[in-house]
């Protein structure tokens, strides 16, 4: 057993922030047992980490982020997503057959996801085997928690990075064999890449192996809309991209769904009957022009949303920034829809990026009881004065103006991570 | 005489980026006289600071920053603009009444410029002389270009943080006299807050201030739906917020109109006539739920548009940072539009936050002939491989994914600046 000390803030519900000021938030193997302003006498002597008067706060929850696409960070971005597709992503993930390259430039992932405390991820890789068992190797030493996709595509790609229907399932169950029960914090996860690049007998043989071997699924919805329209021209006999997806049995509660800009009533509703998580990358909407995400409309449908960095196409890894993107979106929202769908509150923002989209890996985004002690340590000294701030106050100033600098620990399932190398 | 050796990259005009490749930026007692491939025989021998592979950019130049909200960065993002002005904004501006209190914040925001790669700035200070002038001696010591303004507010203020006209008049005119002549680089600005918090007799007043001393102005103009309704109440003898100023005789070309986010088409026409600057702060604008600012509708008009971070509703030091905001932001412009008001680039987002608002401080912000040696080294040699990259695209990765630690030296008017103290 052991407690971390400090000041202590997280979301159990997103309505707003529990704060216990210089308290002690107890584990035992990892697990969260209490928060607590003394002690008590049955507790008396555990190990004790005093950070003084940093915050503690749940380790951030990144439900989207395409690994093989961390080169192309920043660049780009006067295109919009097919184009961008073409021209910058499928060339640089194809350089992922070489395992050189996949172990160097995932390390460097690893170390900027540890820098930015993303303490679990939901990953996908490229379509290589091999490529993604290297992040899956990096991403477990790194003590990050993590799912990792080797990602399929069969159709509408370029003559270099495609692959036919048969190798594609066999190479991805033979993946699923090699790494289900190899890692304790990482797993495989089924991965079409989206609707355009995969066959209807793909998608569908992806989601008997997900359900063979009880995988959880992940994959793009309704980001752009010529996207959407290049779907309703693929897929005439389906009423809409959500639907597509429905009738492959990829919708199911265990389903990450990223993007989610242009849906109609119905495929909202499809989504909330279906239970699937929403991944709401802000920075990737404007970053390749797709729109605003309305995250309300969400979030009244009673559907789960997290945050997604969507690297590459998101130029920022940490997820504490992504909240205050999502903010600011919903904000355009808010002045878009008349004044009706009301803005994000920090504490909603803040939820998503942890307890939210924790959900996804199990208990986890939280520190209530029976929740994995997945924390970091938030040391605000050069963000302004701290005497007359409350706790909440001085989150949200760390949130819109702090960086990696100010995380100076990281912990994941009660383990203190070191810097990856 | 001097050179610094690098990747030079620019912008003489906002349609693309000049690119020197390894090669020599020379300067003369501040000023740049050409850029060579190698020294010209009359030329061997200078100096040469030799950065490598490193980039060499113009300096930021930042068109809009409240100095005494500096402490304010990141809170009460939850409110619009009047709100937030109550209960954020007046109480903490009211502080700097305490001049050890304002040394020591503005010794900080200093700081922050520098790491950040700010060489010129156009500040609001507070309604206090003494405070003002501690502020230009800050920034002066900094070696900081700036402009900076006494704020000037004789009505719908708080009773804690109010003039009279009178007294707003006559200590504006004692503060111009005992600094006008005082330093090399910072000099004073006329700075009515906003048309709410001034009255007939002051505005016009300090317009003619203005003239007698031959100085420039800044104000806020349009940001808000609330405070253009109140504006129409208080001034139903005008046609709109853009005449009232116009009436005052504020608008001049040697003008910073701050925000514009919500004008008509006759509005914009007058600023043009008017030759005004206007800046931009895409952050600010996002943060107090205000609207997106038609960047392109301007530019089209021929008007002068610089980026200014807006500290304290803009959440960020950086001008880089707000050159990616801009462009974000003129992407869901974009798609609002019908797809009608086109993206800003990268760089025009680039020159708008180095030559665009850098002509209001004279030949700034550009490494033609003749302009200032304000001058940023950028090694960005974590932010990705570099060799297969284009100058172009390492800047634009900078600009999406750097911070102040990619920035090794900084130099105004040809002087390396060190850390301020």
């Amino acid at each position: 057993m052991k407690a971390l000390k400090g000041n202590i803030i997280f979301t159990a519900s997103s309505e707003k922030f529990e704060v216990y000021e210089n308290s002690y938030l107890v584990e035992s193997e990892g697990t969260i047992v209490g928060i607590f302003k003394e002690l008590p006498s049955h507790l008396k002597g555990i190990e004790v980490d005093n950070f003084g008067d940093s915050l503690i706060i749940p380790g951030f929850v990144d439900m989207h982020l395409h690994a093989p696409q961390f080169q192309n960070m920043g660049l780009g971005l006067d295109e919009e997503l097919l184009q961008w597709l073409e021209k910058y992503t499928f060339p640089e993930e194809a350089k992922y057959s070489n395992e050189q390259y996949a172990k160097r430039l995932y390390t460097n992932l690893a170390k900027e996801l540890w820098r930015n405390g993303t303490t679990r991820v939901s990953l996908f890789s490229s379509i290589h085997r091999n490529g993604t068992e290297i992040l899956m190797d990096v991403v477990s030493r790194a003590g990050i928690g993590a799912f990792v996709g080797k990602v399929n595509m069969d159709r509408n790609s370029p003559d270099f990075y495609v692959e036919s229907t048969e190798e594609s399932l066999a190479s991805t169950e033979e993946w699923i064999l090699a790494t289900k029960d190899k890692y304790n914090l990482v797993k495989p996860i089924i991965t079409p890449r989206f609707v355009p690049a995969c066959s209807v007998k793909l998608m569908k043989g992806l989601a008997k192996l997900s359900e063979k071997y009880n995988l959880k699924m992940q994959s793009h919805l309704s980001e752009n809309e010529s996207e959407i329209q290049w779907v309703s021209e693929l897929h005439p006999e389906f009423g809409s991209y959500t639907e597509v997806y429905d009738g492959m049995n990829l919708l199911t509660e265990n389903t990450i769904m990223t993007h989610a800009v242009h849906n109609t009533p119905e495929e909202i509703e499809l989504l909330a009957k279906r239970n699937v998580f929403i991944a709401h990358c802000p920075n990737a909407n404007y970053n390749l022009s797709s729109g605003i995400m309305p995250a309300r409309k969400f979030l009244d449908a009673g559907i789960r949303v997290g945050l997604g960095t969507d690297i590459g196409a998101g130029h920022q890894i940490g997820i504490y920034k992504v909240m205050s993107r999502a903010v600011q979106s919903s904000k355009m929202n808010w002045l878009n829809s008349g004044k009706v769908e009301r803005c994000l509150t920090m504490s909603e923002a803040f939820y998503m990026g942890t307890k939210g989209g924790g959900e996804f890996f199990g208990k986890v985004g939280s520190f209530e009881s029976g929740y994995s002690l997945d924390a970091l340590v938030i040391d605000d000294e050069n963000l302004g004065d701290r005497d007359f701030r409350s706790i909440e106050e001085r989150l949200q100033r760390f949130i819109y103006c702090g960086d990696d600098r100010n995380i100076t620990k990281r912990y994941v399932a009660g383990k203190l991570l070191s810097e990856p190398v």
